[in-house]
This record gives C-alpha cells, structure tokens and sequence, in this order.
C-alpha cells in the first residue's frame, strides 16, 4: 500500500524550519552538557543543519538567533546556507541576556532601555533584509517575579508602543511575529502570558503581524488544538515553535511527550488552511537536546512532524463529517483514531525513496560518519550555546 | 484608628450582586445535600438574599437564573425584591440541562437546536425588559468530549452567528456578558475556554457586548490578575463571577482558597478604573455551599471581598509608583504587601457600625433566629436547586 | 502478518472488569442525560455487560455498587451474571450518598457515623462472600473543603483505626483494595488524596490490603507510569481503575484522550509482572459515557486496552535493554516507540476471528440490534444512575 | 498588644537555616545575573548569612553545598562562622553537575558511576564530621527526558542499594534526608519525584533517614500541608527546604505567591509537633534571588516564616476544635482565619526590640551599610553561582 497521489503531493508541501540553536550546546539551569563536535559558530550549525535536510527534505530553512548568530557578512552566511542546500529563515530577536534587561526590554519603565530594546529589532530587520527573511520573530522574557515589582498595566501600554515603532519598519514582505508564554523566565507575570494577549497586541498592529505559537507555553491541560483553530480561524497563526513536554516548557523532542496532541494540532492546522501551500503558518522547530544527540534528534522531530501529518491528512473528511452531523459521538471519534492509528512508517518510507532520499532517513545519517568527523574536525574554540 | 475618609467612602461604593441560586441546595456529581430551610421558589431565594444585604449593605442586587427562577408575573418579583430591599440584576441564561442540548446549544449543528437555544436567549431579554435587569449573562456549557467529535471551527463560526442574534436584540442600556470556562461539563474542548475566545466574540459584537470572568474558570496557575489588567485596558471586562478553588471549578467561597489572590485581584481592578463608580465591571458571586450555611455562606464571602478591598485601597500608591521607578523589587513588593497584611477587621467593624450596621454581620444574623425560622416555615414543597 | 504465538497467547491471559455503573446513567452536576434502554436494575446492568464479553471475550466479569446493585437474592445475581457467561466481581462500597455521610465517613469525628460507615462495608463483605467476590474496593470521598474545618490528622488516625476493623473481617482469600483521589467532591483536602497516602495505609494493615489506581486521580502533569511501577515494585497494585482525562477527573474512554499514556502504563504494568497470569492486578474500568452510548462505549474501552496490550507486547525488549545499557537515549526511546506506532488492529482482528471472536466487535455488536431491543423493551421503571 | 508569654517563648524557638548558595548568583537557563559584592567562596557566603542572623536572631545555620563549598579546611570555615555567630548546618551532595551524570548518579546503570555518586556522599559525610553537621540532605537529579529512555524500576532498585550504602556510614547523630521533585532537570520522569517514593525509600533505610520536602517540588494543586501532616504522622518529616512558586520549581522567597498557603503549612507543622524544642524537623530556606538583592531578600524571607509562625501560634486551638466536633464549617474555618488575618508585625517588632534586636530588621540592615561595603570590596575574582 502506497499513498494515494493527492496525498503523496500534499505530503511534498512539508517545510519545518530548523533553529540554528538546536544544534549548539543547551540544557538546565543545573547544568548544560556539551558534546564533541558541537558547532562553534553560525556556519557550522548550518552545515549541521543542513545534514537534516539532506537526508529528510523537510527542513529547507534556518532560523537564526540574534545575537547568538552575529557575523560580519550576512550574504557571506546566506551563500554557505545555499552551498549546503538550505535558506536563512526566521530572525530571532533577543532581549533577555543583557545585563540592561534585568526587569524587562520593551516593556521596561526606563526610557533609554526601552530604546535599546527597540534598537535591537530594527538592527534585527536590517539583518532580515540582508538575508531575505519574512519572519521577524519577537519572543519577550519581560515579566516580573513579584506582585507590586511593577504595574502591569502600564508594562502593557509601552509594550504596545514599543511593537509599534518596530512594526513600522517592517516590511511590506515582512511579517513581526510575537510569541506568547506563561512563564519562565518571570516567575509572578510575564508580559505576553497567553495567546489572547499576543493576539490582542498584533491585531492592534496591523495584517502582518501575527502570533507565535510554541506548544510548550501553556498552562497545564490547555487544549492547544483549540488556539490553533482560533488563529487560523482569526488569520493570526504566524507560525509554531514545535516541541513536547511534560511539565512546563521543557523543549523536549516534538511528538515524544504526546504524539496524539501532534496529530491533532497539525489536523487543526490542515483543517484550518494553515497546512503548505495553503496557509501562511510556518512550522518551525524550537528544542533543547539536553542529552541526545543533537542532529540526530533533529532528524527524529521533522520525521515525527511528518509521520503525524501523514495520518492526519489520511483523516476521511467525508466520514467524519457525515458521523458529525449525525451526531455519533463514537463513529466520529472512532474515524480520527483511525487515521492516527495508522501506521505510515513503511507508506512514507516508500515516498522517500521515490523522491530519491534515504527510507530510513535516521539510520542513514548515522551510517554516514558526519557524527565521527565532526567530534574529530571540532576542535578547540568555544561550542555554541544560548550565549553564542 | 480609623479609615481614612477617602477610602471610607470609596467603601460604599461596594455592590456585590448575589446569585439566587447560592440560596437553593447545589453539590457535586456524587451527592447534593439538602438543608432545613432551603427555598422552593424564587420569592425565598430573594427573601434569603435580602438578609445578606440587611447585616451588609454590600449586596443590593439578585441575579436571576432562568428557567430556575421563572415565575408568572416578573412585576410581582421585582416588587418583592424592593420589598426586601434589594433589585433584580442579571439575567443568567441556561442551555444546558434540557435534552436537546446534549451536544450544544448556540453552537449546536442542528438549525432546530440552535434556533432554540437563540430563543430561549430573547425571552431572557424579554425578561430583562420586566425586571429591569442590565446584563444578559450567557455562560455556555457547549463542548465536545472526545477529538473528532465536531468540528470546532465550525461550532466557533456558528455560535458567533447565534451571538449576533441575541446581541441584536440587546437593548441599549443592557449588555451581552459571555462567560468563558476552560473545562465542565464538556472535558475536550469548550467553545468558550479562555479569555481570548470571549474576547475575540464579544469584539466581534458591539461596544455593548463584555466578558465576564469567573475566578474559578482557569487553567491551574493561571495569573487571573493578569486577565483582569488586560480586559480593563481592552474596555472589555464587563464582570466577575466571583467564588474560589484549590482544582477545578470548585466554587468554594471567595477568598476561602487564596485570600492573597482576591487581594491582588481587586487591586487590578482598582487600577484599571473597574471598581466602584468608576467603572462598569460589575462584581458578583457564584459560589456552591454544599455542606456550609448557604446564608452565613454568603456573609462570610461579601465580607471577603469588602476586607480584601478595603486593603487594596490602602496601598500606598505614590510610594508604590516611586519604588516600581527605582526598580527596588524588594520594597515595592513589601508596599504591596503592608496593604495586604494590614488587618481591616476593626476598621471595618467601627465603618459598619458608623452606618447603622452590626459590627459584625456574621455573628448578628446567626444571633437573628432567620436560619431556625425558615427551617421551621419551610415544610413541604420542593427545594429549589440547579434543576430549578 | 500474524502475532507470534507467544503474544497471542499473553493477549488471551487479558480480562478486563466492567463496572456495573457504566451501564446506567451518568453526567456531571449541570446535567444528567437518559438513553433509551438505560438499565433499570442489576440484572439489566449485568445482560449489558455481557454484550461486551460476547463481542470480545476481553471483560469476564462485572464489579458491583453497594447500595446501587443491593438485591434481595445475591446468589440469584450470581447465577444470572453466570447465565450471561460472566462472573460477579469487585464489591465497591459507597459511603458518599448518604446524608449522614456529609462530613465524612470512615474519618468521621462522629462514633456513630463512623460504625454505620464501617457497619457497611461488614456488610459488603457479607456479600462478597455470596457473590464470590475477592475484592473489596474502598474509595472514600472523605474531605474538607475548608481549611480548618477540621483536623487532618485526626482524620487520617480515626480512618486508619476504621479500615483496621474492616481489614480483620476479610477472608483468607479476599482483598482490600484503597483508592486514592486528589480532589471531589472534597475541594480543600481528601483524607486519601495519593497512592503515598494509601500505600502508608495499606502497609499498615497487611499483605491482603492494596492500592487501586484510578488513572484518573491525580495532579495534573503526574507521571502516572512511575506510580504503576513503584506500586509493582513495592508489591501494592491491587487494581486499576481505567478511564482517561484531560483536565480533572474526566472519566472519558480509556486511552481516548492521551493513547500514549495507556500504552506506557501497560508497558509498566507487563515490566513489573502486573499482567495476566503472572500477576495479581486486576484491571477494571470506571468511566462515565455521559454523551456517548454506554455500550459501544465499554466495547471502544475493552478495545483500547487491547490494542495497547498488544503494542506494549510487541516491544522488543532485549534491543531496548542493549539501548539503554549503551545509553542512546533516542534508540531507546525510539525502540519503545516502534511498538506503540506498530497497527496492531490486523492482527487482532485476524486474532480475534481465530477464536470464534468477530474480527470488529464494535460493528458486530452495533448490527445486532441489541441496542434497539433493549429501548424498545425497557419501558417505564426508573433508569439506573448513580442512586441506583 | 503584645505576645502572650507563652507565644512570646515558642517564638525564640524558631530557627531557620540558610543555604549557603542563597547568596551567590542563581538565575534561569536564560540568563544569570550578577550583581556588585556578590560572594567568591564560601567564607564571604556565610559572612553574608551571618547578617540576617545578626538583625533577625532567627537564622543560627548555614547549610553548604558540596563542591560549590568545598574549602582545604572545614574546621577553618566552622571557625570563621562560629566568629560570625553561626553555625554550619546541613551538607548538600551535588551529583547533577559533573559530565558522568548526564544519564544519573545513584541510579545509573554503570557501576563505575554509581560508584562514584556513591563516594561523594561518602566524602559529604567525612566533612559532616569536621563540619559538625547533623543532616546530608540529597536531593537528586536523576531521572530521563524520554519514555524507555532507561527501565525506572531498575533504576529505583539501584538507587535503593546506593543509598543503603550510604546511610550505612551515616553517624549516630546524623541524618539521611532524601529530597523528592516532581521534575527539572529531568523532564520526563525523576527518580524520587513524590513524597511517596521518598517515604518508601527511607522507610527501607533506616530511623535516620527521613524526607525533605521542597516547598516548590509539587504538581499545580498539591496540598502541601496534607503531606507535611502525614510525613510527620509516619515520624518522616525531616526538613523543609521553604520557598515559593507560582508556575513550577520558582524558587521566590518564601511566602511571596501564597502567604495562606505558608501558614497552612506551618500550622500542621505546629499540630504535628515538629516545630521548634518539640520537633526533629528542620526548617530551611532554598531559593533563588534572581533579580532582588540576595541579603535583603534572605531577611524578608526569614521575615515572613516568623509571622506566619507568629499567626499560626494564635489560632485557638480550644475554639477550633469545639467548632470541629460541632462541625460547624464556616465556624471552624473563621476561626482559623482569625489568626491568619492577625496583623502580627507590630507585635513582632515589639518581642524584637525586648530582646535587643531592631525592631525593623530590614530597615536596619539596609541602613547599616553592609551593602555598599561589599560592592566596594569585593571586586575581583569570580562570583559564586551554581557552579560554586
């Protein structure tokens, strides 16, 4: 058994955005293993990068980080990306690791720190022309740990203002794209804490600034399905930071905590005409590999994203509607759970192979020395991390 | 010492409406306790909710609950209501607990259904039209249980259709309150789970239409203060369905769970101009007493959120400001915190008494024999509960 | 492809217990929804249950309520349960519904309270001893929802003295089993709120006293397998009972809302020596099919756990020790994941039709015309629920 | 008003240990930051402590953490604390930050490892000895990130053997405390992850070892006081590591999210007979000032266990109980609110000035200077962090 055509061709459509993060050193605030061969610099995560696409072709972009991924040249950068087959993608701005940032960024009570802020992310569209990105990513730490530390009402007001002069230069392809989370690193308020408020920020905007979703971000036992029903119902789901967790946002590998949540969110995203060439939503990776491998776990997250789109385009519409309108509660759930019950394993194995990739993607990989040559190539200098 | 007479008079700005239904009996799945004395109709709910508000002058209004609280001649209701001093207030709708709506009522798939659901919307404003009421309450159980089970965009763009109805039909001194709750009775998904959904409904409505937000409708670890800032900055926070919990929707007795949390609560709303007659958000109790004095319940909570706002108004706000400039976390926390740990109990005592009050109103009605009167009159009949 | 023979003879060791209660009527506070055809009495219960057994030969007997099952002639029960091709199981006291009960049962204050709890459950083993039962399975909804409103540590001394005295009255060859719940109906503390709470009070009344797991019972984000494992491990999982959630004590479909949980608690469940013949845990369900139909909705119950079974067989146990041993963290996982993604519905299909079984119990069960008999015959009379 | 005398006298029993680690940096895997004056070995960190002892009298101990605190020679710092009116308390081992347990201390699976975990604690006992400690507190990062990462049974078992190997040497007059977390850094399960387990693990030691409980280590919902009532119920409480959370392991200053929630926890303290002369249990801070001054927040915390010690001694014990047998909820609880609604911090400052302490410690300390002179003096050297 093959896939039919249409979905054979959908499947085609897949594009996960790689964070050039992933494949630097991460870990706890207890303690940040390193790996031999962990990349030293931007280009080294790109050639890692790029492995994953090589063998998967489901990650042609990657999302850099400013300024962990600073350098002198961007078009120098943006042509290694092309010579190893990937583009530049999505600009991370960062406003939480300068000692200036302390209480907040734009939404700081300080007038020069606020401006600082907003400094950082016109230097961060400037980089964005260089390298021909859409997304102008803006994930903010400001927060407060302590009732009365500050008024949040006003926290919110200059945020506002802040986005809005930042909005302004973006352009007319570009899009600013502002995540929400509940907490960490503020422990009392975090200034975008949920959807709603990051929906009701960038619709004061305008149409290109959307929202950011990372699964990882909400309160226990959200119903995250839902916020990707409503953005997309609301055209404001700019794009998804994927991974998995348990507890809080513990950037595990996406599909590993719950895989049925993966399917059902990607479902919502296909019904909602978020999915490929319909929909603006881009799928981006954002993981911490704390003890595995890194590229390797890359590799195991586009595939995971892939295996659960692959079900959940193998949804029978038709069914499931005609079970819907009658009301049968167990017929309509039963046809869902048919298509996640799938197993597409050996269905997109085939699809590779005809489009002339490797059937077991992971297992090439690790049969093609790339992980022996880098621990031996890598030596000396400082190995990436969330400071570099 | 005594309040200040700003603050002392900021107090009698306090309106905290009851629920009719907090006076019937009301448990959980498993048992609902019956009491001695519980009303059968709605003229003894009002009658039990007049006393609350004759020991406190804190609660002037009743809110309804129809089909609970439907009688022949609304006229009659309202005037037993002055009677007793007090006024009808909300209408709170209910599509819930008839068959039809097992799977939805404004959302509902079935034009028959929802056409229903939208009717029994306009005989509530008929009703408001007769009692005088401002505000149409509408807290939807509508949900799935099980993924797949309906198409959740298509229930959110129905229910909007059926909210443009009922919001059509809103007079111009009444407002559309919508309610959100994040789980119960439905546990996959709510149409209404959070915050940015009712608000993202209700600005899709009118200037007329708000949100209301009950405490005990999140998410665990839910920052709610939060919520409160936001939707008074948004105009949109048109009131508080206000009770307790250490889980789930538990609807214990305000502040019974987290007094800091009520604490922090009102004092966004002070901030945000929502309290008093500054503002339009309007405070009301929704609580279960399943095993205590449903009366004596009631006290004991309106006293709760007097005490918590007569700290909230004692925060000294200029220091407040000056330390939140400074960036001195620790002493603007600790300014917070003095308002907070300041006992008002005597303040309030002498406040009351100043007024022609008890001093204290919990132990003057116990004093009062109503509880063992009404235990002996009310023999017979049915006892008023959630099914009426 | 077929299962090897070893697996299909370890999925035939499968016997799952059907509740009683499952059959009748169930909802939320807000609502109870009827079905034509709802039981009216124990021996209507038990032909339901039955219905599921013949279509799956997974649910061998039924566990009964007391007071909801009482009849006049428990040996008549038996044979009819018998007559049915199914045996009479777990015994399940019920010391919530009686208004006495309101503040406690076994951890009362009260002397009389307490000896009429424990009075009852002598009498369920009275009635043990009639059906054949050997367990007797104890799930107290004893709380407060008020701090203060009482001791705690009264509380846990007098229910530890209560289940001394029922402990003594069970037989050579019975069990007691305690449940643990972490919150409802009690909102501020449950006498028995975690497996910690019931390990401690089942170790300190002997090697016939164990702990029943209700999956539904915990914090959210609890890792529900670890308990699985430390109970084996600690020799105290005397029971399951099975049922899935999202949010708070939901009482879904077992495996609906999260499958990966269901497989890796199976997978603990076989790791430890739980399952089947090797084992003395016995698996139950406890579900509420508030909307959907309750007898499809035991079949769709009985079918997720076997085909979780089957996954968690499959795991290739040797490769994943090697992995772990090694220290590959996505090897091994990826081991355990391979047998969770593995659609085993074929092949128990083709099991199940070996054995005289139909290949999809749902639709054979659905195509009998069983449901439509049993609303056309069980007219008038009272519909089980939880009263009955 | 002042303190009755008996109140007035169990107040001088309080003790409150500091972590050593309290005063160097901490932070998030964000961003640590640092601040002027900030310690560079541990005999500046107890310098540090020394000084809330010195206004407050409440905090005679300070605990260190083995390797950040290691020094040539232990009776050189025992001496330079006692010279700073304070004693060494507890030791805590550190198995989470060398590279060899990346995958687990106690509980590997290689046994050079295990060993070696098992050594450090052996040496934490050596300097227990010269240190003239009573407690080793371990609280251990063990655990894994993916499901079939490792077998959790084998590794309970394993870590069951290395503790015994370690409460072997465990001296006469001191304590094993095994600390539990329900996660971080290990995100999908930890190897001591509740109460439960801790228990049954020291329960299979020995008398001396007991349980620490982490105020902040619980799932959302928890009832923390349910466990410390139970813990000291089974004579296992051992110690406290006080802190606060909102969201996860926050790790704020005690009292600051939920100051309720810390007087419910003391009073069971109180009830169960583990404060003060009464009681083994030791009372401990373990936080994190990420952005507050680290002394100045040391002093606030040790501030607030007092008053909510001070509130939780007024309750009247008489009252209550008589309100408990009538069970009179809203009485039992209003009398329990009674004292948590005491405003204590005059008197507190009063009992203070009568034993020649500032009546204002916070005040006091930050006029005295100290603050400053470290700034200045300090400079040069690496400030202490999590690293040592």
């Amino acid at each position: 058994m093959a896939f039919a055509p249409d979905i054979a061709a959908r499947l085609e459509e897949q594009a996960i955005e790689l964070p050039s993060w992933a494949f630097g050193n991460s870990g706890t605030r207890f303690k940040v293993f390193g790996t031999p061969g962990t990349p030293r610099d931007p280009f080294e995560k790109i050639a890692d990068a790029a492995q994953v696409n090589k063998y998967t072709a489901l990650s042609p972009s990657v999302a850099l980080h400013i300024p962990w991924d600073k350098v002198d040249d961007y078009a120098e950068l943006r042509k290694h990306a092309e010579d190893h087959g990937v583009a530049l993608g999505t600009i991370n701005s960062n406003t939480f690791q300068d000692d200036d940032y302390k209480l907040g960024s734009l939404a700081h009570r300080d007038d020069r720190i606020r401006r600082k802020a907003i400094d950082h992310h016109l230097e961060c569209i400037d980089i964005m022309d260089e390298t021909g990105s859409r997304d102008l990513k803006i994930w903010l730490a400001d927060g407060t740990n302590y009732a009365g530390q500050d008024d949040m009402r006003g926290r919110q007001d200059r945020m506002h203002e802040s986005l809005q002069e930042i909005y302004a230069r973006i352009g007319e392809n570009q899009r600013l794209v502002l995540e929400y989370k509940i907490f960490e690193p503020a422990f009392y308020h975090m200034d975008v804490p949920d959807w709603g408020t990051s929906y009701a920020q960038v619709a004061a905007l305008g149409d290109r600034a959307t929202v950011c979703l990372d699964t990882g971000h909400h309160a226990p036992s959200t119903n995250i399905e839902f916020i990707v029903m409503q953005l997309l119902r609301l055209g404001k789901l700019g794009s998804f930071d994927f991974n998995s967790r348990n507890y809080a946002d513990d950037d595990l590998i996406v599909g590993a905590a719950d895989p049925f949540q993966l399917f059902r969110i990607i479902n919502e995203v296909i019904i909602g005409g978020g999915y490929g060439k319909d929909g603006d939503t881009a799928f981006m990776l954002d993981q911490c590999h704390n003890i595995e491998d890194k590229i390797p776990g890359q590799i195991r997250s586009v595939l995971n994203v892939q295996e659960m789109t692959a079900r959940a385009l193998l949804v029978d519409r038709e069914a499931l509607e005609a079970a819907q309108i009658e009301g049968d509660v167990l017929k309509a759930n039963g046809i869902l759970m048919d298509a996640f019950y799938t197993d597409v394993r050996g269905d997109l194995a085939e699809w590779r192979e005809s489009r002339g990739l490797p059937a077991d993607p992971m297992a090439a990989f690790l049969a093609s020395g790339y992980l022996a040559k880098i621990a031996e190539e890598r030596v000396g200098g400082v190995q990436a991390g969330w400071g570099a």
